[in-house]
């Protein structure tokens, strides 16, 4: 995995007679310097230039996301974070290339759009230098909110569909908290690749405008947890054949759901709770249903040997969002409206699209 | 799979004529008309002779255990199970070769010791004629009762330490209920292969006496459940290595207690239940600690390809039965005795070891 996106100051006079060629202009960065609330600790603060070392790369961001996963970093509740004090939130999104260091060797150019990739931290500041081969080109004929959240999102979805159970088309799969991104996504991957879904929602005001959504982008059947409170979930398949694989995001009694739709011999993969109800399974599930369980994290994923290809899948992905075969909502704000944007992505003023920021 | 062992009734003329030489003797069996209490619905019954085909070898059967799975396929739990009426009770057992239909080609003679392998339905009587492929002959140098016992619980003991995940030794390994039979071949099969063990046991009266018991058997560690209960169960492992693999016979807080030892990317195999209570993981588990749960369950495993070397295994197993390295406790009973034995095999008398019927 990359080094996180270090800023290494200049002292003061070398900075002054090398700016104009070799230091990133002067930034802004929303910064932490210890962990909680994140619109208690979170700040946005003026960082000074940062020198561009031989084959360093200084972007100019252009967005990058609110994920939930950056929120539980600022407080302190995710098992990787970047050290304090002076922390930059932010773990994706996307730059223009602004300068590049005098032996840079990578096929880049001021103007082109990078992302880091792997994903690291401190994405959320104006300038970040760091060397090139953290960059990842992309194109630039996609909005640029999508460029910024390809990597955590997509490609989570697109993981989880392709590693964990061989599926092939006509196949279904099972997911509760479908109208996430993560969910959204799976619904049209799975479309892509001919794998039919069954998705699981919340009881909630505006449910059956969400299956509504769900359905045009391509799921097939769309459930809320109370539908779902009869003996036999099965009987409301009709056509569609037993799921082999589930997604778990939710935890407590949508993920009972989710294991009571799978297969003998099925999978069912947790990786969110945002119930924070824990996953609980009847032992017969075990033994006689041959059920497993398993996890997925992307941040331990990029750190594994499969990762060699994440470049290569997020122009995939890219690709089908060009072709508008992949799409989600997303609410983009200036740098100046962060604190706003920051209690929607906490969900302090009700439902929200993702939240984007713009610098 | 092979069969069920079913019995063929002669025509009467016909079984008188032939039954010095083709048909086997009238058995006793113990035999259940519907599912219920096994207590209840139980009866020692006479059974008419049996002709032998061609192939088929009578076999005197001369001891088979009362299982657990045994008690809930009487009480109809199970989900596989003998057809009714007339169902004859036990899975596995010992017998001796009693007489050989005339175009047998397996090596058997009268008088050596076969078990049924993979085991099937109805051991729980005198004689049983059957199909030579279902008898696996064994050694006859062990005590008859560890022959009768060695498929069901001694080989779920060691696939599971095989089939899951690549143990060398010096490794460790974790467990809860292991005061059980397979508890204790764990135990004693990890020490054969240079596993170390963490062993979970109940609280209650004597738990220092089964401490001593399976230490004796050569654990390293035994925890009762309420010694568990610290924040950081990892501080008792001394210089033990934090175990990859887990088996969870319980459910409930025994299940939390070994996922709580299990180390990063850790496995946890569910083969029972006795709590009766789910298993319960908190999602972190899943996403941060890359925890997986499994399934185990013999009567599957014996349909799978893997059971090919089943034979093999329970020549192994015998084995180590023969040098001393593998014991567990059993009482035997004579048929006669049947309704304590099942009485005490259910638990209606205090702990009991194994119950095993001498026919």
């Amino acid at each position: 995995m990359a080094p996180p996106l270090s800023r290494r100051l200049l002292p003061p006079t070398l900075r002054a007679l090398r700016r104009c060629y070799s230091a990133s202009p002067a930034s802004k960065a929303v910064i932490y310097d210890e962990h909680g609330a994140p619109d208690q600790v979170l700040r946005v603060a003026d960082v000074p230039p940062v020198e561009l070392g031989e084959r360093d790369v200084c972007v100019r961001m252009l967005a990058a996301p609110i994920n939930p996963s950056d929120i539980n970093r600022v407080e302190g509740v995710y098992p990787v974070r970047p050290p304090l004090p002076a922390a930059v939130g932010g773990y994706e999104g996307v730059g223009q290339v602004h300068a590049l260091g005098p032996a840079v060797t990578a096929l880049l150019a001021p103007g082109d759009w990078v992302i880091p990739s792997p994903p690291s931290f401190g994405t959320w500041q104006t300038y970040i230098v760091n060397h090139q081969s953290v960059w990842h080109k992309v194109r630039t004929d996609v909005p640029m909110e999508y460029a910024a959240t390809v990597t955590v999102n997509p490609l989570t979805a697109l993981r989880m569909l392709q590693d964990f159970v061989k599926l092939n088309p006509g196949d279904a799969i099972v997911q509760n908290g479908a109208t996430s991104i993560v969910g959204q996504c799976v619904v049209q991957l799975a479309k892509v690749h001919g794998i039919h879904t069954i998705n699981i929602i919340r009881d909630r005001p505006g449910s059956e405008e969400a299956k509504d959504k769900l359905k045009q982008l391509g799921a097939d059947e769309v459930f809320t947890e109370s539908q779902l409170d009869i003996r036999n979930v099965k009987s409301l398949l009709g056509a569609l054949p037993e799921p082999a694989l589930g997604f778990n995001c939710v935890g407590g009694n949508a993920a009972s759901l989710v294991l009571k739709f799978l297969r003998q011999g099925g999978t069912m993969v947790t990786y969110g709770g945002m119930s924070k109800k824990p996953v609980t399974v009847p032992t017969s599930y075990f033994i006689f249903k041959d059920i497993s369980l398993q996890g997925f994290w992307l941040q331990k994923w990029m750190n594994s040997d499969k990762a060699d290809d994440c470049r290569t899948t997020i122009d995939y992905l890219l690709g089908l969002v060009h072709e508008g075969k992949l799409k989600y909502e997303m609410e983009v704000s200036p740098l100046t409206d962060f604190s706003l944007a920051l209690e929607k992505a906490m969900g302090k003023h009700g439902s929200h699209p993702k939240q984007v920021i713009r610098f």
